[in-house]
């Protein structure tokens, strides 16, 4: 009788420590060591995957306060890996869709090796010519159509995307960071109408009238907070304001009043949230979309690589003081 | 040669005193009487009304605002007479689709007689067997379809219909008003599913959870404030809030910071503003839609009556504390 051998692993983890209350300091994870089955239990569906890269994103604070809501949202178990999405190499399966050596998207856990129960949320990378990273990040964003247009946040994962969308649409597009250096590449990278740096802008309000004279038609919200508040003010009748995150209030229990709200009658603003999960069908044709103009050069996106599963709490803490330049990404294995 | 006879008439006005930064009071008009010539001048293409009654709306207060914005919204001038819905009888016209005698409905004055100049706003009112003043206030309701419905200011002249109109759609609608008295009116006149007082209710949030365990997914927004950030809290997802009025905040200088705001993202709601004049072009389906209710008996509308022009300023003053059940009316005239 032939039993079959069951490889076990060590596999570092990085697990979520305890609930957080205020700013987000690294601490709030701990490493340690398990060892992990590289077989996919019998009777079970999933796969085992080898973790390559790590995606860090804001929402991921959100999920370590403790909350009640349910789902894809639900607040990480103290104890267990924090999960995130992450691009990983099959290394066993017994889901029909996938084998051995297949790379991967979706849901993966902060660790080397990860059993990923049947899901619908896991993708199977066809086109490896471009960096695997991309696909942590660049299926996140969704183009609206529209003349001004307002990026925040613009330097990070999603607005670096949207800001080059609305360009590639004809739009007038205006961003803001928080550095020289990502104003720079706002204006000469990514080929913006103007961009400008909020942190040196002591009156917001005038800055956005400066580059909006005519008000702005559509808003790209990652910010919330005081930017949400003054973007009210320089709407233009009917504008749009996609919420995508407000990462300026993650890290404060207490979050900031928005008092401008009234501007949404009269100028019959729409303020829509969204999430890419909502989208997931019509990823395959932003695929067919994205990845020529990202061959073609027509299109940048710029990573922050951090090296090595250890450096994975401090680059998710720096995303909220804005350290990175780009789409925040852990390097956790080459191949 | 036989000169036109020009008919000039004495004519009580309510002139806009001076801007008001908080509360509204009664003494922000004074009551005047001046001339006026009951013939359109020569060379121009207006009418003159007298008006029969004046509608009382919340947005008026914001009129009284010192700001720049122009056309609808613009502020009164001081010394100007107050102006707003209402409606009125032809008394001369020099306009091809108006003769004396015709009623109609649109932007007039508080005064007994108005000049009114060629605009788009002025509409015949064809059917007058329900009772005029009606017109100024049944127009504005725009109904959505959906399934739970909560509805804010529900004895108010749009509140009370919105909920109509949701129930006629088959929707679940709780609404929420100041008083006893106006409970029991959205509960046994208008047939809500549930109504409450939210004076009464010391957690508005519990209030909500007690009566959509399951979320909301449509919101009527008449108040603003506190309300708006509990319902966020209780929205479903891809809830939708309609912001018809914020009147909570029209007597703040300061307006209330809305916390909240985060649950559009994760619920991926959406906020929409909207203004009656927008929707001009659908009144007559409007009308055929809603005038057979009425006459059916299917639909009520209740009007709180103010007599005589003098009234007027307090009946306006009223509305901001919940002084009036249904629609606030100024009766200038009988006929």
């Amino acid at each position: 009788m032939a039993a079959e051998r069951v490889v076990e692993i060590k596999n570092k983890q990085v697990l979520f420590k305890d609930y957080v209350r205020d700013s987000l300091e690294s601490d709030m994870c701990i490493t340690t060591e398990k060892t992990i089955s590289l077989r996919v239990p019998e009777g079970t569906k999933g796969v085992v995957v080898k973790n390559l890269c790590l995606s860090c994103d804001p929402y991921m604070r959100n999920r370590m306060n403790k909350s009640e809501i349910d789902g894809f949202f639900s607040s990480y178990s103290p104890g267990s890996p924090i999960t995130g999405f992450g691009v990983a190499k099959v290394i066993d399966s017994r889901d029909t869709n996938l084998k051995k050596g297949d790379l991967v998207w979706g849901t993966t856990g902060w660790e080397e090796y990860t059993f990923i129960e049947p899901t619908n949320a896991l993708f199977k990378i066809e086109h490896t010519d471009i960096p695997l990273s991309y696909y942590t990040g660049i299926l996140v964003a969704k183009a609206k159509k529209g003349e001004k247009v307002f990026v925040s946040a613009a330097s990070g994962s999603v607005g670096q995307l949207v800001g080059q969308f609305a360009k590639l649409m004809g739009c007038y597009v205006v961003a803001c960071a928080g550095s020289i250096e990502k104003v720079d590449l706002l204006k000469h990278k990514f080929g913006y109408d103007n961009a400008f740096n909020y942190k040196e802008e002591h009156d917001l309000d005038a800055a956005l009238k400066r580059y909006f004279p005519e008000g702005i038609d559509i808003y790209f919200e990652n910010i919330g907070g005081k930017m949400l508040d003054v973007v009210l003010l320089n709407t233009r009748n009917f504008g749009r304001i996609a919420v995508c995150g407000m990462i300026s209030q993650y890290n404060q229990e207490n979050h900031e009043g928005i008092k401008n709200l009234m501007e949404i009658i009269y100028k019959r603003v729409r303020v829509e949230g969204f999430l890419y999960f909502d989208y997931l069908l019509q990823y395959s044709k932003f695929l067919e979309t994205v990845l020529p103009l990202i061959r073609e050069g027509k299109m940048d996106y710029i990573e922050d690589l951090a090296e090595g599963l250890d450096n994975g709490p401090a680059a998710l803490v720096g995303i909220f003081s804005g350290h990175n330049i780009g789409k925040q990404v852990i390097k956790v294995a080459h191949e």
